[in-house]
């Protein structure tokens, strides 16, 4: 889970503080990789409430969100719907994914974030101007990481990186006085 | 999970000593913030028998107990009318909501408890007159706790704060003696 | 999870030669306490195979095994009907419960080995000849354990009160040399 | 989770340089050992996706991979069609079983690889040229197997088995080369 902000290294707030989309992987990136199957045949997966809220807060700044994954099926779409947020299913080429959202909005690719865990993600992390690693991604990820959370996937990773995002763009003092002053 | 009852700080004591009405997060407090979702567009989530066993002790003293969630849905619902609990659901402003039944029950805010871990329990848990968050609890909230557990949310957490109000209220020793005595 | 046999107390190893029942609480002991509700009112709980595994031992050598839970509804039945144990669903009265079983099956009190993680266990648990509490059993029940395992509850923790009745009844070798020998 | 490449033993690299058929355990080994039961008597497990994404690449460097599960019940050949996986259900004997599909494939039995994490799989795990328990395994399976990994079963256990065969078959350099010219 996501602790006090950690005093964060210089060049990291200064990759963050460009960012302007944030694409996430899902699978040990929003979940904890757990892929549960049932007698039934359905599938379900565990996405995690605190990322929810950072994700809203950023769509509240107006940095865009992306779920880019490559695993098939409905589940993501309901999550991404819920949160307002696009959701790119089946994809077998994440590097293409991600350049293509990021050419729609018209951004350069050091205002995109890429956060992922494991090998399909490895080719976006390596152009993407912020690349950022659950605690828990395999190690050809962590090799290619600007940043790797204290956070599991799953378990707040993601919050982290939306958390690292909004103070660098120095978003929480205001976000705060605005609940503080009801 | 719980453990031994800590030697808890005399102005934790004198805070939970006058508590006559609980209210609870749900997502990352009474759960462990998992959101489920599966293939059909069912939506889960897991809370503890732990806490439920610690809710129904405080009922059973006479402290009124409230569940207040942003989220919607009915899962909730379907946990407190198992606990015999009101629950508050879809909740924009908890601070609002939490003051209603404070009113409702002609309490004092000083008799009010909150337990909660992100942003949105942040305005209920700065004027409620005991703040608890459990170990995994957003920073932004760990700063106006009173008390941090030392379980995470759904694992025991709300248990904690069960406990600790059963002990700053004297009523832990008879009611082991009542199960002794059988 | 399960370790290497440890060296275990005399006192507890006499203790364990003599049982011929062993009950175990659910939510807690069995699972690790947490109740999943989904959105369309079904609950679910996790049962662990290597408590499985553990049971089918303590029945192959003659070991009766009883589950007793306070908690209502059919997922404990399929559970245990899966396992060939008796289950008993809705206890309000769990000593009761476990001195009916122990009186059919006509055994004196010192063979019945009782496993629970919170207080309706309390009961039973002071007077069974063995009380055993998972890792993260309250400290209510932690008071009137015989034992603590190393697991929690739902993770192995009723494998190792299966290892230690195994262990204590001299039944490891015979087992192993069975598998070996194959 | 998988962490860095540790630097294996030099015995255990030549064990594994020589597997053609990888045969894994399902429940505790794939899967944390969590058997959910809901209300309505269906069954879920989880697996993992970083177990996936390393089973993904055994297929593509042309290693064999066998399920093979005492377990009864659909769920597991749900998880194996779709990684196109032959998958055992049932299987009173794990040592025949794998013994049956090493003659098919024509395979010596060092060319074989067995994980497992309890007494079903210490049968064929001391015959096994490469024995593989997870990090929980039980005493009785760790005690046969040549090599014990970091994560726990379904949570990148089986991960590090593939991740060890890749490397020890000089396979890592390609792929993630093929990855990064892209």
């Amino acid at each position: 889970m996501t602790q006090s902000p950690p005093p964060y290294p210089a060049d990291l707030l200064a990759r963050a503080a460009k960012i302007r989309l944030a694409c996430f992987d899902v699978d040990g990136t929003l979940t904890d990789g757990r892929l549960y199957f049932d007698s039934e045949g359905r599938e379900s997966k565990a996405f995690h409430a605190t990322d929810g809220q950072g994700l809203a807060l950023l769509r509240k700044v107006g940095i865009a969100i992306a779920f880019i994954t490559a695993r098939k099926g409905t589940i993501v779409q309901h999550r991404a719907a819920e949160l307002g947020v696009e959701a790119h299913i089946g994809v077998a080429d994440k590097l293409a994914c991600m350049d293509a959202i990021r050419a729609r909005l018209g951004l350069a690719i050091d205002e995109v974030a890429f956060m992922g865990d494991d090998l399909a993600d490895r080719a976006p992390m390596r152009v993407a101007g912020l690349a950022v690693a659950p605690a828990n991604a395999h190690a050809w990820i962590r090799e290619v990481a600007h940043w790797q959370t204290a956070a599991c996937g799953g378990e707040g990773a993601a919050r982290e990186l939306c958390d690292l995002l909004l103070q660098a763009q120095s978003r929480v003092e205001a976000l705060l006085a605005g609940v503080d002053a009801r």
